[in-house]
Order: C-alpha cells, then sequence, then structure tokens
C-alpha cells in the first residue's frame, strides 16, 4: 500500500515555510495511513556560523535563521537540492519569494512525480509589459499540474507560536484543496476553501494596495471612523478586480456586473488579512511615515526596511497601468488614489475629496431613483 | 408649491442627533426646491446651568451638553414639545435611546403628517420573552408608516468634526431610502442604500457582541492573527443571524439555507462599523478588562461606566436565548461562546478551543468530499 501514500515537499524554508513545516510534519505523523511521515524541504543553502544550514536543520531541528527558537518535528527533512527534494513528492507546498518561482519551475520540470499536485502560498502577482498574472498560473503553466493557493491572516511568528487563526485555501479541484487542508489544519490553524484561485491569490496583493491608503488615513490623523470606510471601500475594489480580472488579462470587451465571488472576501484571505494588514504591517507604517516626513516611498524603503520594496506601491502601479490601459480607473477610486499620491505627487490630504466626488458616481445604488 | 415641500423633524438631540442636525440644517438650505428649510429638533427639556436646554440651542446655536462647541444651523430649532415639533413633518428622524422608542410613538400617534416617513438612527434591538423585535418595526407598527434605518461607522464626534466616513440606509421603500439620503449625505458623510432593513439593523446590534469577543482576545495577550480571525467569525454570525432572523420571530421551521443580503454587510454598517467597534468602542474595552481583572461585567459597569449597562453582554443574552430555543446555538459558536463567558462562568482561555471543534463540523465547506 505504500505506493499509494502522498509524499509532501515543501519547497521554500522562510519563516512561513519554517512554519508551515512544523505543522506538516506534525499532521502526517499523525495521519500514517494516507501520508509517507518523511517531509521534504527544499533549503536555500547558507552558511549560519561556519556550519550549513540544511545540517543544522537536520541534526538541531530548528531553522535557526528563520524561524529560530521554534522545534521542527524531526520527520521534516531539509535538503538542498530542489531536483532531488520534489522528485517523489506528490503534493507540493511553494513557499518561496516570488521572484523565484520562474527558475523553480524550470529547474524541476520533468523532474515530477506523475501525481504532483500544489499548492502556493506565495503572496503578490507577476507584472509584465502584458499585465499582472498570478503565480498560480505560472507553476500551474510550467509545470502542467493542478495549483490550489492559499493565503490568510497568517503572520508567521504568531502561527509558529500555536496562536487561533484560520486561513483559506482556494482551489479548482476540491479534491486537492481538501487533501492540502488536511494536510495544513490543525486545531489552531483552520482552513476553510473556496473555488476561486484567482479571488484568494489577489486578495494576497491587493491588501497591501489598501494598507498604504490606511496608513494614509494614520498619518493623516484622521480617526476609527475615516480609517474603517477607507478598508470598506479598499475591500469592495479587491473584490471588483478579482471579478474582472480574466478580462483584464484578455482583449475581450468587459461585461458591466461580472458575477463575483463575495464568499471569498468573508473568509480569512479577504476580510481577515485585510484587517491586520491595514492596523499592522509595514505598508501601513511606512505609508503614514510618507504622511509624516514628507519623504518618498522610495527613501522610506532606504531608511526602514535596508532598501527592501514595500508591496503596495509597486502593486498600486501594476493595477493602475492594466486599469489606466482598459480605461477603468474611475471604478476603482481608492486603488487609482494610492498610485497618485505614491508615484504622481498626488497630496495625501486631497484623498477624501476624491473619493467622495467618485462616490457620488459610483458607489450609490439608487441615486437615479430620486 | 410650498405645500409639496419636505419638513423634517428630528426627534432626539443627543451627541447623535446633534450631529445630524448639522447635516441636515445645512443641507435643507442648499436644497430649497425640495425642503423646508425650518428644521425642527424634539430636545428632552432639562436645565443647563439655570437656563433651558432648548432656549440655549435656539439663541446660541450650540447644545453645549451633549454636542459642545460644534455650531449647529440657526435654522434647526429646538422645541421640547414632541406633539407640537412632529406635527407638521413629512419625514421624521429618530433618535433617542431605544428604552424611549415606545412612549415616544405612543405620544405621537394620530398627530401626524398624512405623508410622514421615518428614518431610525437608533441602535440596539428590543429584547422581550417573545424574542427580539426590531426598532424600526417598533415605530412602523405603532404609527403605521414606512420606517427605514441608518447605521454605520459613524462616532459622532467625528462627524461632527467633518471626518470622512459612511452610513448605510436600509430600506423597503426605494423613494424613501433616496430622500433621506438626500437629506443627509454630505461629501464627507457619503451614505449607500441597501433593500435589506432587518441586516442592517441587526448589525448595529449584534456588532457589540463580536466587540466583546475581541476585549477577550485582547485581553488574552494574543496577536494580531487572532482577533482578526475572531472579528471574520462574527461577521459571518452576523449575515447568518439576521438571514435567519424572520425565522427566528416566528414559529415556522427553519429552511436550511437562508438566501443572505451578502451586500448589506459589506457596507459600512457592517464591515466597517465591525472594525471601528472591534478597536475602539466601550464593548471592547470593558471586555479586555474583563479577562485582566477576573471581575463581572456587572462590576466593571458599576466602576467604569457608572453603572451604565454595556450592550454587546445583554444582547448576546437575548441572542442565545432565542437561539437556544430553536436548537440553533450550534451555528453560532461565537455568540454562544460570549453568553457563556458574560453569563456562565466559561473561561475565555478556553474560547479557541470551543471555536476549533465547531469549526471542524460548521465552517467547512468541502471536508466531506475527501
Amino acid at each position: 500500500m505504500s505506493s499509494a501514500l502522498e509524499r509532501i515537499c515543501i519547497i521554500g524554508s522562510g519563516n512561513w515555510g519554517s512554519t508551515i513545516a512544523k505543522i506538516i510534519g506534525n499532521n502526517v505523523s499523525k495521519n500514517l495511513e494516507k501520508f509517507d511521515p518523511k517531509i521534504k524541504m527544499w533549503v536555500f543553502e547558507e552558511m549560519v556560523e561556519g556550519k550549513k544550514l540544511t545540517e543544522i536543520i537536520n541534526t538541531e531541528h530548528v531553522n535557526v535563521k528563520y524561524l529560530p527558537g521554534i522545534k521542527l518535528p524531526e520527520n521534516v527533512r531539509a535538503d538542498p537540492d530542489l531536483v532531488s527534494a520534489v522528485k517523489d513528492a506528490t503534493l507540493l507546498v511553494f513557499v518561496i519569494p516570488h521572484q523565484f518561482v520562474k527558475r523553480s519551475c524550470e529547474t524541476i520540470r520533468g523532474h515530477l512525480h506523475k501525481n504532483a499536485r500544489a499548492i502556493s502560498l506565495i503572496k503578490g502577482v507577476d507584472a509584465s509589459s502584458k499585465g499582472i498574472s498570478l503565480i498560480s498560473d505560472l507553476i500551474a503553466s510550467t509545470l502542467s499540474i493542478d495549483v490550489c493557493v492559499m493565503m490568510g491572516a497568517n503572520i508567521a511568528n504568531e502561527v509558529s507560536k500555536e496562536q487561533f487563526c484560520e486561513s483559506t485555501i482556494g482551489y479548482r479541484d476540491a479534491g486537492n484543496a481538501a487533501i492540502f487542508k488536511l494536510v495544513m489544519e490543525t486545531n489552531y490553524f483552520l482552513i476553510n476553501c473556496v473555488p476561486d484561485v484567482e479571488g484568494v491569490e489577489l486578495c494576497g496583493a491587493l491588501k497591501n494596495v489598501v494598507a498604504v491608503a490606511a496608513g494614509l488615513v494614520d498619518g493623516l490623523g484622521f480617526g476609527e471612523n475615516t480609517k474603517a470606510a477607507i478598508i470598506r471601500i479598499g475591500l469592495v475594489e479587491m473584490k471588483r478586480f478579482s471579478s474582472i480580472f480574466r478580462f483584464l488579462s484578455t482583449s475581450e470587451p468587459a461585461a458591466e456586473d461580472q458575477p463575483s465571488n463575495w464568499e471569498t472576501y468573508f473568509e480569512s484571505c479577504g476580510v481577515a488579512d485585510l484587517i491586520t494588514t491595514c492596523f499592522g504591517g509595514r505598508n501601513r507604517r511606512i505609508s503614514e511615515l510618507f504622511v509624516a516626513s514628507g519623504k518618498s516611498f522610495e527613501q522610506l524603503e532606504v531608511e526602514h526596511l535596508n532598501g527592501q520594496k514595500l508591496q503596495g506601491p509597486s502593486t498600486s502601479k501594476e493595477v493602475y497601468e492594466i486599469l489606466n490601459a482598459k480605461n477603468l480607473t474611475t471604478k476603482f477610486p481608492l486603488f487609482t488614489l494610492v498610485y497618485k499620491v505614491a508615484y504622481e505627487g498626488f497630496p495625501p490630504s486631497q484623498m477624501f475629496e476624491v473619493l467622495s466626488s467618485y462616490a457620488m458616481d459610483e458607489y450609490h445604488h439608487i441615486a437615479h431613483k430620486l
């Protein structure tokens, strides 16, 4: 029967990857009829105080660099060779920075098990001159396999300490979603599944644009009401954007009212992750400083993030370019505003005038009945 | 043409009533083709430093007791006589404490203009041995008029300072919603209208139950993820409760899946007001103290609220009683939990175990497909 066992490989070993490895390692040990207990974790090899990181993980069972202080289960085995890590796996968990996805997929193409399926835990989208594309689509098309996604209000350090939270799997194949849920759910990490890969994945990118707007509100010194309104408008634009996303990527004309997977936004990937990101999170924080300091986002990234890029402003630019090309910016006043504040010098203090002038047209359902 | 003008009476003059009076007074002056510029505001007469409050309002144009520092438009006229205030009005704005609604309606019954319609800005529900009923239903049935409601993330002091925010009108008659929107909307106070009186009104009561749960999370010292999960679960239970509310008030059997007005929860009355209440607000604050101090809610109300009652715990009791009578508590684990913590000594530290055991059954869409 052992040939029917599912075998898991975690591709990535950062803060979130190591946290998920802890969960998966424990879960498979409790379900040996379904899973091979040995988990592979691909680790980008590096030296830590003179020792290889893979060796530290395999002997001390702690990722001392990216998740210090948290014991990993002993059945999680670090492997520095990507092809060797994936070759027998039937379930692949992608959790690497999005800029490495393409190369990683090309490396493993042709080396996968015939029954391999994947889930992507990678936040962000892939922007090019042709528009925005999903990381899950990149994986699916490069490897010709089914890909689910999982997003949610999941700060890795809190999850690694087993604080109660939730997450959302977006799927096309319900059976694959169910098996990944079984692999990753615990009594402190609850997973719901929704049949909306695009919605779930876009939430993980678009929330950062909304968080920039929330940070502007904080920087301007407005109160709870105003911030809640901005978060709400952001949630509505997230839903709207995802409902027309397939149209944005093609040359088809836009249908006026696309059906929308509204359930997705009631899940952890939607409203919960948005709240977390708009109250905590560095996009909000740097955006607040943007107003207070008058410095550019670029300068603030250098000063506060060691030059790492914030996702919110850059995502707003990618979103704006595609909306502008399709003549749809008026339907997305908040996203457009964030772009114009971040890149075109639009004064944050005028953000509410812009939103209310749009609102009079766009957000009002029955004014025309007067 | 003057007989066709709409005349407005604001019934109530507290913090929120005075704020709305400021908005309405200014709005009607800009729209003299539709509105009589003279606004009546019923004021419960009291003496303030030796002068009648109505006289202070009518000479100094400030409600020095309930909205100090904010100038009211001079066309807002305070009237201490309820029948005199309402008798010519075609548009009634109810904004009094909910315990005074019944008596006020009985006082004015038979004295209303034949074209009178109302909107209720009153938060809370009316609980009796027969279950929970809506304030708007109480007004509508006592006066035999159409009643809209308006709720949202609207802290009066922030609105009175013209900080940008939004609100939601729930309606049965779209024309009435549109006229109230025209009366109350400004460029800093945006109103959306949804055809869901019950959903909008229930949001204003149920959010306080969720805020108690959010306060427990804060008191227990958990992080952002956990709090966001609790808020999300609360939002889902709010939606679920309102979708079966009519069933709860009757002896009809419950349909398994009621259609739900999900749009309502994307409005200000839904997600936005819930966020405001779960991050600010006294239900959250006292609930946090409940965990930290080990004192009862009753004792904390005495110590911190001059004996005023918190709405969250009492609403959780009313909700629990009706759910329990209908054998539906397992579909509302968060609401039930808040009741049990507040009234039955259930330890907050065990809240997550309860939620996850329910979740395994209730929140999961596709586990059965495994």
